[in-house]
């Protein structure tokens, strides 16, 4: 396959900047741009080594471009792309990072301009912290990154938008988006709607005795307050359904050490040791 | 204040191995004893150098002891004390390691014979591994080792015992043994009780996407089955006050989801991001 031409990079924090960072050691293309709101950002980018070129312009950003890479807030995700799209040559190719698909992904396919083809892609990389500042090359390395793929998907568009994963050291999973929110819900949203409500329920008092535990089981109540209320609305349905599964594991205990059902409880603990083991492997 | 003659440690897996290689290092006794079941964990921990001497005869293990460490399972320190209380001499001291405190020191307190101290402690150092083979010397360097005082402590054991945990590296924490309920319960068995659920709460097929973030919320889940069984059972009350005070945030966070809040979402973040920032620093 063919080296891109041009990728453009929309939205240069902690995703963008790292995937800038991953494609230029990768030489995956023959220009990475970057398209951000502000000027300082596009220049901090081109020395740390991110971007060959940054701009504001939409239109300079995206007129050459082979894949449009939207790595933006998911709640920005699909303004932006019906804004692009009229803007880029025929033949290319729109995808996001967003972490929820299944909203996003329905509405793009329908909305975009003939020869425009939009892909999902969701890297599970990252972390609490934000921004280009925080953006490392290897953020990718050994990640799994979830591509998403419907009926109207194009085979061509997939394909590129895989390899492109692929260079920066992901391994890909292809999925249809309902199956992406449907486990994302569970091991990354659910995980997170546990810590923001742990960091809320203790005392003052008590976090200051807190063991390495909690603050590991915490880390992520320090994620992007307005990120996450987006990822939390836009998946909310996997996401309450998520929640209903925990719900009645937090019964089974709660009702296990009400009642002192010493064996009961040891069978609930052990069984959690075992499915931990079975997936830390 | 005079060096100690003799430390017996009772129990030689994380906690007990650790204490003895950390006494050992900071030559702060004359002989430290370790009293096992089986005579080979007290020959591995000689050959460890995290005792001078292993028995598996509680006499000859207690009967010239200063301070006797029970650093067996929290369901198994009441009778062990009331065991070896009759064999030890006038003026010895016990002091435990367990994860609940109230039902130990009163049970304790009341029942040991006259010239026998008790003072509760709890090292909040520890890990989901297990054993002597994962004890290390620096195991409660900079942590926290809360020490309990209640109307009938003897004030010259409460000093040894603290003494003893400033010795290894603790930083020594004193406070009723209520407290210390309320606050782990909020801060060690809580997150317990959530990684319990939340390993459980998840389908197999979203283990394997599961980013670091689950794995790093799901890693006390792999704590030992029966020992959490009885921390859990021994600090009820206050655990199931803690686990109210996590349902009242979640039944929050359920209806601000639910109602698609996206205000009143954002600023609940906000507060929870807020709040793990103060203790984290």
């Amino acid at each position: 396959m063919a080296r891109l031409q041009r990728v453009t990079i929309v939205g240069l924090g902690l995703i963008g900047g790292s995937l800038g960072l991953a494609l230029t050691r990768a030489r995956a293309a023959r220009e990475i741009v970057g398209l951000s709101r502000h000027r300082a950002t596009g220049r901090h980018a081109v020395r740390r080594g991110a971007i060959d070129r940054g701009t504001t312009d939409p239109d300079r950003a995206v007129a050459d471009a082979d894949i449009v890479v939207l790595a933006t807030p998911v709640s920005t995700i699909v303004h932006l792309a019906k804004r692009l799209a009229p803007l880029m040559p025929r033949g290319a190719i729109i995808t996001d990072v967003g972490s929820a698909k299944g909203a996003i992904v329905q509405a793009l396919e329908r909305s975009l301009p003939a020869g425009i083809s939009f892909v999902g892609a969701h890297p599970l990389a990252g972390s609490e912290q934000q921004g280009l500042a925080a953006a490392h090359r290897d953020l990718f390395h050994d990640s799994c990154c979830i591509v998403t793929r419907t009926r109207r998907t194009d085979h061509r568009a997939l394909h590129m938008v895989s390899r492109m994963w692929e260079q920066v050291g992901a391994c890909v999973c292809v999925m249809a988006p309902a199956r992406h929110d449907h486990l994302l819900a569970q091991v990354s949203h659910l995980p997170h709607a546990l810590a923001f409500c742990l960091a809320q329920a203790v005392t003052p008092a008590a976090r200051r005795v807190a063991p390495r535990s909690f603050l590991e089981m915490t880390r992520i109540a320090n994620s992007d307050a307005a990120l996450w209320r987006d990822i939390l609305l836009t998946n909310r349905p996997a996401l309450l359904k998520a929640m209903r599964a925990f719900e009645h594991e937090w019964a089974t205990l709660t009702r296990l050490i009400r009642q002192r059902d010493a064996h009961a409880l040891e069978q609930f603990l052990r069984h959690a040791q075992r499915l931990h083991q079975s997936f830390s492997n």
